[in-house]
């Protein structure tokens, strides 16, 4: 069995294949091709964690797979990871499993592949400056993808801590220094979208991280931190000057994103702009941006397929090199 | 993390400390202390495979693990295990994965101690000879855990094909030459079970594998081969002799093992001596073994807890032993 260790995947692995793999995963998920069935979630007795099991199939990708993920929130007291994740990989002829992938790395990786296929399908022709609010977990991975997904003369990253975001983006400089891009701290989540053509939010905020009219006509958001129904990162009024939302899973989004549930629930949004998958845009079922001024929003909470071929592309990577 | 092979559980743990994880795993499970969702199963497109996912939790005995396992029948053509499995175990605390256990022998292991627990526990004080009848890949354990739980004279194996007995046998007595009992291959199944005190069928038949008059009063039967709604090992005669039918779990077995639906089904046994699971026999609930003429008859198609307290206690066996 292959053991495959964050530094091993960020040896061969590059931002570039993952969005590939979450493009296609995109694509199969849309086309019903890929086979995942409810995650089972246990939670322990003293209410302090929760372990969750994602198993899922492909054929069309010769791919399956579990992830386990377990969610321990008071881990940061201890200086430990709140979120501990692994993937198993299987073979699809014989049932033998042949790898075990770090889960943590790898959700971080196709979550951000998320966000930069949904610029790169979705985001006008020519973007300058890019905004990325939240310096947590998944935001170094959102960061490159966002990179890799359109030739940024700059991008700012805020937080509400600015001695954190200055510390993220030193990091990040060194990184990413391959690309030429400027990245560069700000003070506020208003400053890093001001003239921004894509944004993405990356909290665990529980209201609006930013003043929507800041928003220019044009720009292009991932909403990426509103994973549970108490979540919200965007502004209602946000959604609402949206020409076109799209998700990464409607029925994933519409079951665990406080940032569509809450407006809804409220009644400050209706379902009237809600496009669909971004899977069918890439299928070519529905529309994409038409025109450089509509403002477009994508919701992303993962889903298990872009787990299954994540893993799998960088198991066959891997196992290719060795 | 831990990654710990079959050679590596088979140097620091035996059988006799499987047997009192499952003891615990029994007894805490008719506690209704262990939670174990509803397994998952993704069954492959061309029918060739399933894969299953079975995620498992106690507070009590501070375990928490999620074994895999994937079953190919086909493999056989391909010289490959048909089942390949694999256990990650969990710290409770935290949520980290710490553990990755070889799955196979943890089952053969956990199946095996099952049968062990149950002649331990239900068989008269004095039993000298015992029977297997079935030497495919569970086989070794079930022999092993006979042994351990009886001070046996003598063991005799039986299977369709009479070479592969004889090698099994030569194969067992060499790895289990600590033992004195006599473990000798015979031809037929009557032949093994003839005046044997405890007997194990473990073979994969769709029709009873012996004759149910060879069966010596006071004798105690484990049934370990019938996990599926259309394999039947019992004659349904020697159900309705015995004069009490215990469980791993009524449950799960009432679901799945044709040793008990089938005859149900034909009206050939009554639930008239279904006394419960083995783990009330240990929480002292129901009673046992009450005189040395009782036949008794143990039906296991094996339950998350088993995995779940077998993989701990390897764990932590391994864990003080590095």
């Amino acid at each position: 069995m292959l053991i495959i260790s964050k530094d091993e995947i960020k040896k061969v692995y590059t931002m570039k294949e993952c969005m590939q793999a979450v493009k296609d995963a995109f694509s199969l998920f849309s086309q019903g091709k890929v086979k995942a069935p409810l995650r089972t979630q246990i939670k322990n007795e003293e209410g302090t964690g929760s372990y969750l099991c994602m198993p899922a199939y492909c054929k069309e990708y010769d791919a399956s797979c579990v992830k386990v993920l377990n969610m321990f929130p008071e881990n940061i007291q201890k200086g430990i990871p709140t979120i501990n994740a692994q993937v198993l990989i299987m073979n699809t002829e014989t049932g033998t499993v042949d790898g075990l992938l770090d889960g943590n790395y790898t959700t971080q990786l196709r979550t951000g592949a998320a966000s930069g296929i949904a610029f790169k399908l979705l985001a006008k022709k020519n973007c300058a400056i890019g905004a990325v609010i939240g310096t947590g977990g998944q935001a170094a991975t959102q960061l490159e993808a966002m990179i890799v997904a359109k030739d940024l003369r700059e991008v700012r990253v805020s937080d509400l801590d600015f001695e954190r975001a200055k510390k993220f983006v030193e990091t990040m400089k060194s990184s990413l220094s391959e690309y030429s891009t400027d990245i560069i701290a700000v003070k506020s989540a208003n400053e890093a979208i001001d003239d921004a053509d894509v944004i993405i939010t990356v909290t665990s905020s529980k209201k609006p991280v930013f003043d929507e009219t800041r928003v220019k006509e044009g720009a292009t958001i991932s909403g990426v931190g509103s994973y549970q129904t108490d979540m919200q990162e965007i502004p209602p009024k946000l959604l609402r000057r949206a020409s076109k939302i799209y998700f990464d899973s409607e029925e994933a989004v519409l079951s665990e994103a406080g940032d569509l549930l809450i407006p809804l629930e409220n009644k400050e949004i209706t379902k009237e702009n809600f496009m669909g998958d971004i899977g069918q845009v890439i299928n070519h079922e529905i529309v994409g941006r038409e025109s450089d001024e509509e403002i477009i929003f994508f919701e992303t909470v993962g889903i298990a397929a872009q787990d299954l071929m994540t893993s799998k592309s960088i198991f066959d990577k891997v196992q290719t090199k060795t």
